[in-house]
């Protein structure tokens, strides 16, 4: 295998990155006080935890669950990067503990697993397509990669590195090996972290080997399921498309079946692509990324809109109110993007992270840190909300780890230039021009476009800043040290190259108003209807602001305007506008009558950001509004 | 019991009027010479038929399925209404063989059910909530009772009868007796047909009983589930609601659970209560009739929009694509209509019967008579097709018993007065006034709203001529002997009373323009649409007349025009117009972008009725279109 980096770009570590930040911040805060605490109470109660003492025995009651451990790789994951920014000895004692038994549930050989060890210890990696076992492998991976960052600790990433070289003594194509790989993929992308913490390249090649032989011929999942007695054609999906394996990937074209597995394998395979060169590979990333993003996407960057698989259908089947559109699939496709971007330094696949992050991923999460969507549609009756918890839990560990780190995916540093992906008030160190520069950014987005980055290198030094243009924003300016410039936009990135000095400062103003959006025309569920949208954030309207939501229609003219409003569920800015109702009264007495008997009026609308709903009274929700 | 008969109306038997027709004749052909045969066909090839023989033993494949019965009763009912106005040796002959498998297989006790006689012996009434025991007696029931008017053998009848009068012995509320009921209603409706067929009150008594027992505590489906050893908690279907048992019939306000069983169910009620006076039960039925039609029916007639349940939710929800509306649940409509406008008198019931037959109905089987829809959505994206059959076959010979006996819907009488409810071309002999009277209706409709009805009473007879108004109607005249006339609406029927004599004729003209039809504001899956109908048929836009259907929008003001294609499908009317269609033009390498980049261009369109959808190529379909 030749490594050949073709990565442009190199991410600023969240343990970098302090956010500072009007809008992050206080949900930063929730997550650490209030979800992180209450994942780690869930993840107790219901077993997760001590799941790892390895005592259940046949005949107890409630055994540990394939997927048990992801949950808790995933919660290691979120606090270890919030002790990297906020120390915190409770939550690092709780940390530690949850270590020391995941660590002492290690199997001589390395295995680590505490269904397949207490539950099932005669059926290792005998059903690779359905039972979740290198996924679980993949998040305990993360979860040891973000502890050592995070505390300089070495304990859990030795432990999975003897865990990932026992897989890797497992599976491959070498004589004597299993040529499997995981129905739900996760570990490939969790390889390549690991590969970078440790500079070990044979953790590359196993991802390497995940991804490439990933639906190839003898199918591996048939093999095993004969092997299991089973008749392949059983499977209770039908397709391999489900699991993206019906066809080797490098061959795949179109984002199929589940959601979450499809864009976990897609970034282990960005990464795969990008670290070895592999320009096939990386033509088919591009491929499945333009399908996903231009045929498959909702507007909030939600994507999968079936609950039959929690996954895609067909190009530009985007229904609302049945939208599945998992939070941990636009997670998903938040890490897909981000890959790309730094692969690319282009700023279309930010725009798309954006897009996922304020609208579709943050509506996963009560404001208030306690309550998680699943399922997060565009239109409601009023009956859909968030729950403490679930069964199946993936959704709430990964908001967690990922507004953990969300100062991550700020910054990013290519030779000679700073990369500002996001804007979020924050202060970081990176390294370019061969020194450490601290950067201080201060904005108040997503509510303004406004923003000031104050930049101190140790000594005055030549590079660029690249700040990115937002794909929603059509007029900008910029200042530096308070006086206009023009700059270069190069792959969405305006360049500001010159000589930068301590305090030396970038001011830009990114003109945000109120846009009315449509959809693709092949978007059948959009035709006449458009969403509100202002800078990043996509905009919903509600049953407690808008009486008989649903009967609403906006007129193309109206005038819309936007309000901060400091009392509305700790400060937003609210959309506002005329929209016309249609009324019920005269349809006493039936349920169709002529066109001609409807009476329209006209009533003031508010319309408050998607992700911000369901945290007041409960009903009805719309974001796709039919044009009167 | 007291038994007072409340019924204002007799229905015209099926066999007492002869279709002659320019639409429907066509479709009774088919349905005598390609759908029932074929029908014949799949309960043969699956096992149906010769399930009778009861030479099933454990380890043989196919086991007689719990509802299998009820479909060869269907078709047994089917060929016998056929067989009543069109004379079929051979028909005549499968019918009988059948008939005498039937009968063969009664046990000495009276018991007749395939499934438990050979495959469960020994479960016999031990789970009536989940297992169509009762539901399949019906079926047998209701084809006994056809082919007795048919054919006036007594065989089938009789044998049903000792059948009916077992399970008397078995269910009531006298001590030793199980007071249960069937999870699936159709016993009690059956029940009345075999009292009107007999006269034997014992069978009205016990339909009657059926009626009142349901729903009651303690709940006879919780003791049941605990008999075998079941935590009622358990019930796959979470609530009584399901099978409307979730409290007495007489105290239920709201239509919940299956559609088809809810039907059913108030088609029984509603004969019961008419038939014994019964106006508290009456008063439910009217309750729930107004909940079904003024809050939970599609324009097609169509009812229960979710496939969870096969049945209800909530008031107003329904959504087009995913409309489950079961052919069944519009026929068991249809069923509860006809009771309803003969206890009542009322119009409102009939153009509710006359929706659905024209639409939701007849949508369920292919012109070609040999494909069937079981679900019948508003919209489709072309993935949505008819069948031969199916696993759970209800839908088809439910369609081939509808369309045999459509000649018993047409008409009816009350002292003093014949009713015209339906406008079909026919011949029919009708006693009134003490005499009879031969009716000859001739008109185009559904295709035209004119038609006249010759009048030949045996001699001269004053009585009163009852048209029926269509609702779809706002301007029409009348004619008596070529004069016209004035009618006084009682009702929603035009009365014209006086002395007839033979050969006078009344000519009427319904003035049938295209309609813009909207729905009830609180409908949200349809605010800012309209539907289009003429006369009784709603139409449709298919994506073979209509390229990108989806994308079209109808302006408020565009020109609506109906031509009548005769080489279309066999003759239609279509509906005309210009529509105007987003472009996709622009849209390439976006998903999402300003209301202002939409262009539009304006095309002709084509509507077909709803009915004739899916006979062509295929593709997509709406019926709710957008307004521009």
């Amino acid at each position: 295998m030749e490594i050949r980096n073709r990565v442009r770009l190199q991410p600023v570590a969240p343990g970098d990155v302090r956010l500072n930040d009007g809008f992050w911040t206080p949900r930063q805060e929730v997550n650490r006080r209030v979800t992180i605490p209450h994942q780690y109470r869930m993840c107790k109660e219901t077993g997760r935890i001590d799941a790892f003492r390895l005592t259940w025995k046949p005949g107890d009651p409630n055994p540990p669950h394939i997927f048990w451990d992801s949950d808790v790789g995933k919660w290691i994951e979120a606090a270890a990067y919030t002790l990297a920014t906020h120390p915190d000895p409770e939550l690092e004692r709780l940390v530690e503990e949850v270590v020391a038994l995941v660590v002492g549930a290690q199997q001589p050989d390395g295995y680590l697993n505490t269904h397949y060890t207490v539950v099932e210890p005669d059926k290792r990696w005998t059903n690779l397509r359905d039972c979740h076992e290198l996924y679980c492998a993949g998040h305990l991976i993360e979860g040891a990669v973000a502890h050592h960052q995070a505390t300089g600790k070495r304990a859990l990433l030795d432990a999975l590195c003897r865990y990932a070289d026992y897989i890797d003594s497992v599976f491959g194509v070498e004589p004597g090996k299993k040529r499997g790989y995981c129905g739900h993929p996760e570990i490939e992308l969790a390889l390549i972290k690991l590969y970078r913490a440790t500079g070990n390249a044979r953790y590359l090649r196993l991802a390497q080997y995940f991804v490439d032989e990933r639906g190839r011929q003898p199918h591996y999942y048939d093999e095993e399921a004969r092997a299991r007695g089973e008749d392949p054609k059983t499977f209770w999906q039908t397709s391999y498309e489900y699991c993206q394996a019906h066809q080797p990937l490098r061959e795949q074209r179109e984002v199929v079946g589940h959601a979450v597995r499809a864009f976990y394998l897609y970034s282990g395979m960005a990464d795969v692509a990008a670290l070895t060169g592999d320009t096939e590979l990386l033509a088919a990333c591009r491929r499945l990324w333009d399908d996903a993003t231009l045929r498959k996407m909702y507007v909030t960057g939600g994507v999968g809109p079936s609950k039959h698989n929690e996954g895609f259908t067909s190009a530009y089947d985007l229904p609302n109110e049945t939208a599945y559109a998992e939070t941990c699939a636009a997670i998903a496709l938040v890490f897909f993007a981000q890959r790309m971007a730094q692969i690319e330094a282009d700023s279309r696949y930010v725009d798309v992270l954006e897009r996922a992050l304020y609208n579709g991923v943050l509506s996963g999460v009560s404001l208030d840190g306690t309550k998680f969507f699943y399922v997060n549609p565009l239109a409601s009756r009023g009956t859909h909300h968030r729950q403490e918890w679930f069964g199946c839990a993936c959704c709430p560990p990964n908001l967690a780890r990922l507004l953990a780190s969300l100062g991550g995916y700020v910054y990013a540093t290519a030779p000679g230039a700073v990369y500002v992906h996001l804007y979020v008030g924050s202060r970081a160190r990176v390294q370019v021009g061969g020194q450490t520069v601290e950067l201080t950014q201060e904005t108040d987005y997503p509510w303004e476009g406004d923003g000031c980055l104050t930049v101190r290198p140790a000594t005055p030094a030549q590079f660029a800043l690249m700040l990115r243009v937002p794909g929603w924003c059509s007029r900008w300016t910029l200042r530096v040290n308070g006086r206009s410039v023009t700059a270069p936009v190069v792959r969405g990135y305006a360049r500001l190259r010159r000589r930068w000095t301590a305090g030396d400062t970038v001011a830009w103003s990114f003109a945000m108003s109120v846009e009315r959006v449509a959809a693709h025309p092949a978007v059948a569920a959009d035709v006449g209807r458009v969403a509100l949208q202002r800078g990043p954030l996509v905009y919903c309207l509600e049953g407690c602001d808008n009486p008989r939501v649903t009967a609403l229609l906006l007129p193309v003219r109206s005038r819309l305007a936007a309000r901060f409003d400091p009392r509305l569920m700790g400060g937003m800015v609210v959309v506002e506008g005329m929209a016309e109702r249609v009324e019920a009264a005269g349809w006493q007495g039936r349920l169709y009558g002529p066109r001609s008997a409807l009476q329209r009026e006209t009533v003031r609308f508010k319309a408050v950001p998607y992700f911000a709903w369901d945290n007041r009274k409960p009903g009805a929700m719309v974001v796709w509004m039919p044009e009167a």
